[in-house]
């Protein structure tokens, strides 16, 4: 009825999902003079009547991109849902305290299979006093799609945007890294297993902390509420959802520095190097470039080193340099490589 | 691999939209004395540090069922998708000043189509000085998920609520009722004409007003300066969304109140009444049912009313009564008639 004809044609996948999102949103102008931030951190800032900062960030899960119900338990993926948006706000070095659910949702799925899901998003609301302030729900053809926003509020002088890393800061990860890619190979393969015979029942039980960090990711709120006690704020930090590589990469250009990291001091799990073994891979790949950790990256001053290597749960990896976008690791044998991104992105992967 | 076995599976379609989302939610609890209204209103409400107050709300729009992309310019769309959640904020008599926009898309859409989508937004952004603040894109298998949170602010004294509604108060209406739904059918119509004569192009000329009814839809912003400027806060108000009667129950349940309302006082415009003369509907229908007008229903106080009824495009239509939940048309015969509600759910309704 309304032909295009004529219109050039350039597919997503061409240009990725980080130019598409700059090709879209640069004719818009800002207009409020309490807009702090906009896009590009991990959420936007407002400023407060009373000099605080509002945060807001928005993300979607939708189902066969980014879950698979056939082995995602709904109640889990609720949770996950939340968590991973709280975590945005998290890398604010702020506390979400709010969140809004739209659910799109296809009629195979029941008002049980709503209620499991909505009970997981329940359970990271009440560890995390957050409230659900709204949502709303609507049909659709086929399968699930949960969106939702966080709102959450930090003050003034204790936010971490990802431009604030100096060079000779120290960079620290939270947990373990590559944990929630190795635990999803193995629901992966168990699938596998599962639809050339479903007479075998998975056996989940030597590899369930994988599988839990990829089904049911950490909340480091722990960590901000650390930073609060020690009146540490992080110079940069953002959250390692596309992997670790990604993350230092994000920073380095917010902030215009470069990093070198080393390879030995990068945190594994057991169980992540027991899967890159079975499945012949360097377990390095997996810390480098495996997704959904929700893990924090951050930056922090030199004079705060030993207050944060004396938290359990952090780990300084290595140090942010002068020469831009030059991140480079050093290698078990003290050789160094230079590191190049190879994000997660959706619309190159799928 | 999972398997839900034993667990009962009750359709969404049999408990209807707003039984559901009582349903999932009934568990949470609300933890901030900030939260002034969680879910129940067009909007949810947080109280700032300053006194005014802080308007959150949440929609989606999917393709094949809140659209059609065989007959909705993307730029168009773009702009009903923005405009439609600044409709949730001036129900609550707000300004928008800030939306995230989460779209989720199929590789058939290009990087040139999402631009148009984004030009629509970014116009109807531009006429309310309002920020894009964030969002985020993903792909999905197939068709187009808008999902937009949009955030407004109010004076703490000129909030109105769903709840405030109270007997002998007068019921309005801005614009006209039912456009939305005969532009529609008209759409429709041509889009059946076209697919059994691709060589039939729609002439839409006739029915100009009602299909940019349905396409792109008002803003009622202008009504919301008039009340800061004539200093009228209406006791209760919402967005029209689901058609004129389901709007009126949700007041008159908030308020525990009922309505009563004049058959020939209801704003309808004249190409309105040529589509049901064209479909051979009672037009009164329209105007009841419709959905997609994006007017407002508002009660005001009796001295509020000549100040009301000298701005151009606010019809009182009737007044709110006693007795919670009764409510009434006055016929143009002067015979009065309950009117029982049959708001549109998209889940019964697909």
């Amino acid at each position: 009825m309304f032909t295009n004809s004529g219109v050039p044609f350039t597919s997503i996948e061409s240009v990725g999902e980080f130019r598409l999102i700059e090709l879209i949103t640069r004719d818009f102008k800002s207009f409020s003079p309490h807009l702090v931030q906009g896009i590009g951190d991990d959420a936007a800032v407002i400023a407060q009547p009373d000099g605080s900062l509002l945060l807001i960030s928005t993300d979607a899960m939708v189902e066969g991109i980014h879950f698979d119900c056939s082995y995602t338990p709904l109640k889990h993926l609720g949770y996950k849902a939340a968590i991973t948006n709280f975590s945005d706000i998290f890398a604010m070095n702020g506390k979400p305290f709010a969140i809004t659910v739209s659910i799109s949702v296809s009629n195979q799925f029941s008002v049980e299979a709503l209620q499991e899901l909505y009970s997981g998003i329940q359970i990271a609301c009440k560890e995390h006093e957050v409230d659900l302030i709204g949502g709303n729900t609507t049909a659709i053809k086929s399968g699930l799609h949960i969106g939702i926003t966080v709102l959450g509020k930090v003050a003034a002088d204790r936010i971490s945007y990802r431009k604030g890393a100096k060079p000779y800061e120290i960079l620290c990860v939270t947990g373990d890294l590559g944990a929630a890619y190795a635990g999803l190979q193995i629901l992966e393969r168990e699938k596998a297993v599962y639809l050339t015979n479903p007479s075998i029942q998975p056996d989940l039980s030597e590899f369930a902390y994988v599988v839990e960090r990829q089904l049911r990711p950490p909340s480091r709120k722990e960590v901000i509420n650390f930073f609060e006690k020690a009146n540490i704020v992080p110079t940069a930090m953002i959250d390692i959802s596309d992997g670790l590589v990604s993350e230092i990469y994000h920073i380095c250009k917010a902030s215009n520095v470069g990093a070198t990291f080393y390879q030995n001091k990068l945190p594994i799990d057991y169980q992540t190097i027991k899967v890159a073994e079975l499945f012949e891979l360097p377990v390095t790949t997996y810390a480098l470039y495996g997704g959904e950790d929700y893990e924090l990256l951050f930056s922090i001053k030199q004079t705060d080193y030993e207050k944060v290597s004396a938290f359990r749960g952090i780990t300084p990896i290595g140090y942010i340099e002068e020469t831009p976008l030059l991140v480079r690791m050093v290698q078990a044998d003290n050789s160094v490589v230079d590191i190049k991104p190879m994000g997660y992105e959706h619309f190159r992967s799928n």
